[in-house]
């Protein structure tokens, strides 16, 4: 009996969870890389996004919702989506994403938008920190649709079972 | 036995360890986030300050010691306690730490210094690098009281014990 | 049967990953400190480096190779080994890394390319992430002899072995 629980708890330690707290294009793309690899490998995976990560996960447009005056700046100043993220270094305002993104088309490697489709087709579980969402003044309308919402406590649920578990 | 003494590792499993290496006001509160959340879920929770991640835990008036002129330089050039952390980004000379301030007060988020204290109350083991603060100049003196000090192997020793382990 | 498994499983644990992915010296001596104490502590340990880490092991010459506008862009762009990396706060124009070699050294701490080479005769595993190395150009001729070369894949099947596993 204790053997096989045992047993059972070492498989379900197939885990990885990754905290995405930056919103550096690099970092986003370095964090799906290994998610979508760890998915790959059979691994339940969960990217929880916090702080300036929320930015990937939101909607390119812009989405009317009722703001305060903080929660406006903070809309306006932090970048809208995955494609207008910066680089965590080399970002000459603007030009080394571009030139990343030259090297990484040159070289068939997935978009940041392609990466974060390709994990929700693997079933990695994208889940939006609702804390820092208050935060930061961001509403659910505004990120993509079909994400997951949760706190620390739903992110330490699942690091819990795992034995990858990063902070990026 | 051994299934016994298995099922005693898995039990020890439950420890959460985070590498405070990061100066950054935001990141220092993440991190405080997590280790207080995982105190709650009875993780054995220890954080390790290391490099910059030692200013969190400076007292926050100039203690005088006596010091040789770099280490003087770098006490004067690094912020004085987990009140004057700056911003990983937007810190706009000071103005973003001020409406994350402001925004945290709002939604009744606790402060750093509130969640450094929460920790302690918890039981969060609060470690300072004795290597890096030779390095830096520190003293213990310069330091809150009541923490503990050591070098990589009680960080390992801790580390190995859990599975979320965490470098911030 | 089942229980012996188990417990060597439970030996197994013992690993311990690095991804290296900051290209700042001060994060990389904290990644060799980590490294190099879990290896005095008989974890097997990798260092996946990845990103702006893989400057770090860059040799100090310049090697002719052949490459295209881009990546002879990156390449004058981004510091050539250990010995160049600037730090991740108080760099100031390169006078931070300078009061950060002297202090060091005046603590008898190791230098960075020195810890690299304690890092190789304790028998960690480094590992030049591939995929990284097309896009920014890096060819094998341009790194440090004697490393490992491999992609997500690898870097999973080490990490999945170990319990501290950090992305610095």
């Amino acid at each position: 009996m204790s053997s096989l629980q045992t047993s059972t708890d070492v498989t379900k330690n197939k885990g990885t969870t990754i905290v995405l707290f930056s919103g550096d294009m690099d970092k986003a793309i370095a964090a799906f890389i290994i998610a979508n690899g760890a998915a790959a490998y059979d691994h339940d995976v969960t990217i929880f996004f916090t702080f300036w990560g929320l930015n990937a996960l939101r909607k390119e447009e812009a989405v009317p919702v009722k703001k305060g005056f903080l929660e406006k700046m903070f809309g306006w100043m932090m970048p809208r989506g995955a494609k207008r993220l910066g680089l965590s270094r080399m970002n000459f305002a603007g030009a080394g994403p571009k030139m990343i993104k030259h090297v990484m088309k040159k070289h068939n490697v997935l978009t940041l938008p392609q990466f974060i489709e390709l994990a929700r087709e693997q079933g990695v579980k994208l889940v939006a920190c609702t804390m820092t969402m208050d935060l930061l003044g961001l509403q659910q309308d505004e990120l993509l649709d079909g994400i997951e919402y949760g706190g620390v406590g739903a992110y330490l649920g699942d690091a819990s079972e795992g034995n990858v578990n990063l902070f990026i």
